[in-house]
């Protein structure tokens, strides 16, 4: 018998700590290795599925000593190829989704702590099941984890109230590169006892440890919610309706969308069975109150900020939706602008961040840089302006076709749109993360100071490489 | 001749660097050498006042090149010994204090950008020059400065709503312990390029970096603010409260503070011109709402949430403030409580935190373990019970001179407060942070892998140690 090869030796060692449910070799692995829209195609050594922490430690500890590199994966439902291994068969997939356990429950502080693997829309049912909100809310709540969106600090619809993932946790729990467990899982709103782990380890995408649970922030259920569309003639206008709407709806202001007309008439050509209140008009707001007192007092915000608004001239039309049913209408709208443009053929994606005073001269400055580069282009403006957050996407002129355009295009589109959104003192990467696709990118336009930053810090604490090598550094 | 001392070389080329009115030697320099509560009082062998970034980095890479090291100082307010020298007189203290501009004001975005040096009271008044709110409030407002804020991530009275001084930055300026300059002045509410440097220097209590300027973020003015206070005979009755406040005001609940009967008695006895509107009781919370609408719906919000409290039985009697003056009266009261402790001798204070739904048994607890240990001891219990922070102060038993007390006993007592904090998985430093103060208690009290984590980054950002030694870690 011929001595086994290293990897052979670690496949038997992981195979008896995680027993058969937790170690999947050969047969289809394509759901782990490659990502949801097919961007990413790598192959994986083994998948490994721990079902507890202690295990996580371990698969960490034998990988390290192999000189084996892990990919964390939560929902895999990433768009930057976060979780999703090389091509080289030498990456173990480590995956959370056994991990999916609700831990405990504090009412009184309003924390819930979960497990990394627990898919989103679980841990807004059981927030919801005890009356409470968990506000993190976004398309691929169905199936993405916690885990993962910490790791990727993920935006979403709510961030102008509630902020983004980061501002939702409280705690974590992580097993660091050298497999060890570091226990932060606190449900302290203050706790000034040194440096800031935490928020080192969300957003770092599992370069720096692996999230395996997470005390979350609850807040109280909102007693109503309610919509509203509105017509501006110009994106400067939309923000001044957004200052109007922060000063007399203060906190309760919970959705402010922004969505241009070509995106809407997208909608309306694909999904024409969508009824669309207002008439076309440049850029279509959708605006959400959320109401701790009566649907009524939310009205009866919504109708003075309306009016007010109309008065000024900020916008030209509006619609406040009468229901429930109504409102999720609306929002309705908004989400199916994402599956209109798929319908149209491929575009060429940026999700940027912008001071929200900026908004109006970028997207004036750039549609017209694309438009005079590219005749014909056509530009799908949509996203959270309440957040300075646009999904800025080009769609090729009318009649080309999609996939040749990308292909020929992309890389130039992306030059022009990445240095508006750098001059205008903008991020490349508002809330999907860096992962594979922007890696380049990131290092090319970060300071080098904070790319030094960032190096050091990954140096020391996974001086090995062990953990997702190639994303974000 | 003979040949210049390092440290005369040192200060020859600071000289240059600063100019006169930028380098201090020699004269009086106590009140930059030690705390203003004079628990620390140390030697330096000179104050660098540096007036821009460029002069902060080069005093950086002198220092670092003459092996001196750097305590970094904002306006000295500090409670536990972060800002001063120690007693060597070979560390240059760092004095922020002539970098305090104002260097943007962005009214659509909400943000304004600062020198670290900028006195918090001037921050304020700079927003609300504006019809703007920078919500960060504490005792020292009127000599603390923004970079110290940050440093420590200050917390104050308004966290409840508007969160400790890290959720108030979005992007900072930073020298690395190289001499380095990070323009991290990002206005942007998502940025997922990279790990969070930001929150990583935030908190760091000058060991990392040093802030040199800060982007806050700032919020409508509330229209109204009104203040009521009510009488609970237990501390789970005020978490009961809290619950129900946060239920109904949502997010307009902007201050919720506790004070037991001694805290509230010491302000009585020692300052008797004060009214106190409600009879003594076991517990008195303090309950603010901010109200983006009218004094009238504010006054509505509390009369509802306390008359529901009191059919509930959860209050037994409630004063809402008639006008603006009264408000601030009743915010007094709280605010006297140091004062009065001040007055009744020294003391041996606590910033701890907890989860909210674990305080009442701790403080019955940690009550009764202290009085069964040293009996006629006096407990001034009183803090921010909406973000589960207590000051839990403990007095000398009646007529027992104090400052004998503190010496014989603070060290156990200490033990017994710190050994129930960590029982109920709370926090040793609440807001006031680590300095020299709570070094060992935390490197005593944090878990090993925690520690480890820190100090690698430390190691990694700083590796000769010129920033801030022998604080925090």
């Amino acid at each position: 018998m011929s001595k086994p090869l290293p990897h052979d030796e670690l496949l038997i060692a992981l195979q008896l700590l995680l027993g058969d449910a937790g170690l999947l070799r050969g047969g289809d692995l394509s759901a782990y290795e490659q990502d949801w829209r097919r961007r990413y195609a790598g192959r994986a050594l083994a998948v490994a599925r721990p079902s507890s922490t202690e295990q996580v430690a371990g698969v960490v500890k034998l990988c390290a000593a192999h000189g084996v590199s892990l990919v964390p994966q939560g929902g895999n439902t990433g768009l930057v190829g976060g979780s999703t291994p090389d091509a080289s068969g030498k990456q173990i997939v480590l995956s959370l989704s056994r991990m999916n356990r609700v831990r405990s429950f504090d009412a009184a502080n309003l924390t819930l702590t979960v497990e990394a693997g627990a898919v989103l829309q679980s841990v807004q049912a059981a927030a919801a099941a005890e009356e409470l909100l968990f506000p993190l809310s976004l398309a691929a709540e169905g199936s993405c984890s916690i885990g993962g969106n910490l790791a990727s600090n993920a935006g979403g619809t709510q961030v102008l109230r509630y902020g983004n993932a980061r501002e939702l946790c409280l705690g974590l729990e992580v097993v660091t590169a050298q497999g060890e467990i570091w226990d932060g899982l606190s449900g302290l709103r203050k706790d000034n006892t040194g440096y800031d782990l935490r928020d080192l380890f969300i957003g770092s995408e599992g370069t720096l440890g692996i999230i395996t649970a997470a005390t979350l922030k609850l807040f109280p259920k909102p007693v109503a919610q309610m919509t509203a569309l509105a017509a501006c003639d110009s994106l400067a206008q939309a923000v001044q309706l957004l200052s109007l709407a922060r000063a007399r709806a203060g906190s309760g202001l919970t959705g402010f969308e922004v969505m241009n007309q070509f995106s809407l008439g997208l909608v309306r050509q694909h999904f024409p069975q969508l009824q669309q209140p207002l008439a076309p008009c440049p850029w279509t707001v959708l605006l959400e109150i959320s109401d701790s007192e009566s649907e009524a007092h939310a009205r009866g915000l919504f109708e003075g900020l309306l009016e007010a608004a109309l008065e000024g001239g900020l916008i030209s039309d509006a619609a406040v939706a009468e229901s429930l049913p109504q409102s999720r209408a609306l929002w309705h709208l908004r989400e199916s602008i994402p599956l209109a443009q798929a319908e149209e053929g491929l575009n060429i994606k940026h999700d940027i961040a912008l001071p929200v005073s900026a908004i109006p001269s970028f997207v004036r400055g750039t549609d017209a840089a694309l438009a005079q580069a590219y005749p014909g282009i056509r530009m799908v403006d949509f996203g959270h302006l309440g957040d300075g957050n646009l999904h800025y996407n080009v769609q090729a002129p009318e009649g080309q076709p999609a996939a040749e355009f990308l292909r020929a295009h992309e890389k130039a589109i992306n030059a022009i749109v990445y240095d508006a959104v750098m001059a205008h003192s903008g991020s490349i990467s508002a809330e999907h993360g860096i992962g594979q696709l922007k890696r380049e990118e990131l290092v090319a336009r970060k300071s080098p100071v904070a790319i030094g930053l960032m190096r050091a810090i990954k140096q020391a604490l996974d001086p090995q490489g062990v953990l997702n090598p190639g994303r974000v550094l």
